[in-house]
């Protein structure tokens, strides 16, 4: 294992890979691989890209990286792909033009499944932002896949939350994507050569006003990631925002909250693995017949496994 | 505690939102009540209608409550409300119109928050349904907000799950919708007198052709809630759907997968409690401040914690 964690350390791209599928695959060496490399980590800004499909979350992911590069920035990007076998091509495609970056020793990209095809972001994705802040990582991008629960999942793990938007999205559209509002930090109006553009601006200012007495606004910018233009002062904003949580009693208050989170969702973490086991244990053609024909109830039964689980059975009562 | 069970039982709706007072609110009391009750459960019919906000889903929902009412079915509806303060507003003006139902005794109506403004079904949700059915309503609707996870734990409670979709929704959002298309047992292309119907239905049939080879094919109809155009023959689908889960292997399975997803999730339920619990008491400013400057990591502060949980301590190493 040590040898592992320190070629990972010095950069080795395939020390990194094999520590993340541990990760993945919920081996025990992996929590003892994060134990290790905790202290290493808390340095890098991590950024959380989220919006619809389409919106062109990837395009300007890629020019995001290109933008750090240029300042000397290494850069780890996280690719959170549906599961679903309807939408895996079609956002596959897209980025397709990231994969240029590859040979650049300073950029290590990688795909990460969700939990189900409208799940949240795979429990591996917070173990994998602190390996790569571990690894010297200055950068560590996280592209949600624009469905549901991986957008809220984000604000947990990324610093700076970065949400991109489409002229022409409908009211409905507005309506479904009111929670994103509230978790933004920066705002990209991407393809911002379409029309309709100055519509959907000024509906994310209404918004905003709503909103107003926060010690952040997210600036809104337009861009057209496509050719690059507006990227630039959108990198800035993203940079802005990292000092300012940095900086600031809410910076400190974010991360109280994140590392709070963490221990929270390691906690749940082993429990759930602990729960299912016991449950599944316990779980036979008896138990399943009486649950069916209500001689039992889910209550009752419950009751019991905690029994089991708790030397002290205080819940089974 | 008798006292209001039996008049929840005897159809008093007093005695049946004090009860899911209880429930929303995590009483112990609600646990006891639960148990009471589940033996009277699993006789009703429950139905998720799911979509887009603006898919029209509460004005076919409407007209659900009316098509069960003369067929003489007595109908719960749980409408589920964003916690959003942007999206509350405009979703609850469609439902105004299910009010008209109101001083009708064989309907009643309960409004539920989700858990956070992108989060799923309320926790109470699935404990709601086992009461409305325990007090005898033949048939349950869950009407989800169309935002994210609601839509995914859906069909974790109801039987059977209507998908409700309608013309001019772009590419994009058939893509944003892919897993939807995985979990619907009846669709409805509803507000089918506007232009791109055609497509949407087309789309839908294509989708369908991917995954064909499934006991159930979902049956697709073109409805216009407004008019109540093509809803009866909706209606008929669901009822052939339930029909057909109650009667088939199909059926048994779902009922198994139910009744385990619900004694797990009552687990992780305890669970969760129980560790938010044992963190907060456990968290102090010097505990943080040791993972502020990486003097400790969470993996060690969850294995303290996970030892003062279990007497036993096998996790805390």
């Amino acid at each position: 294992m040590d040898i592992l964690i320190n070629k990972a350390l010095a950069g080795d791209t395939r020390a990194i890979a094999r520590i993340i599928s541990l990760i993945e695959n919920e081996d025990p060496i992996a929590d003892a691989v994060m134990r290790r490399i905790y202290p290493l980590t808390g340095r890098a800004m991590v950024i959380g890209i989220t919006g619809s499909p389409g919106a062109g979350k990837s395009t300007l992911t890629d020019k995001l990286i290109e933008s750090f590069r240029k300042r000397g920035k290494t850069v780890g990007i996280i690719a959170v792909d549906p599961s679903s076998p309807f939408s895996g091509g079609a956002i596959l495609a897209d980025r397709i033009r990231m994969q240029r970056h590859t040979g650049d020793d300073g950029v290590y990209i990688r795909s990460m499944g969700t939990r189900g095809s409208l799940g949240g972001l795979s429990r591996g994705t917070r173990e994998t932002v602190l390996l790569l802040d571990a690894c010297g990582k200055d950068v560590i991008i996280i592209e949600t896949v624009g469905v549901g629960q991986s957008e809220v999942d984000v604000i947990k793990i990324a610093n700076t939350v970065c949400v991109v938007l489409v002229p022409g999205m409908g009211d409905d559209i507005q309506i479904m994507k009111a929670g994103i509002m509230e978790i933004a930090d920066v705002f990209a109006i991407n393809k911002a050569d379409k029309p309709g553009v100055d519509r959907v601006a000024a509906e994310v200012r209404l918004m905003l006003e709503l909103v107003k007495d926060k010690p952040w606004t997210p600036p809104v910018h337009l861009t057209v990631a496509e050719n690059g233009s507006g990227v630039g002062e959108f990198v800035e904003s993203v940079i802005k925002h990292h000092n300012f949580i940095k900086n600031s009693p809410e910076g400190a208050k974010f991360e109280h909250r994140r590392l709070s989170s963490e221990v929270a969702d390691i906690l749940l973490k082993v429990l759930a693995r602990k729960t299912d086991k016991a449950w599944r244990s316990y779980r036979n053609d008896d138990v399943m017949e009486a649950l069916v024909s209500r001689k039992t109830n889910p209550y009752s039964v419950a009751g019991e496994i905690l029994k089991k689980i708790f030397s002290d059975g205080e819940e089974g009562k």
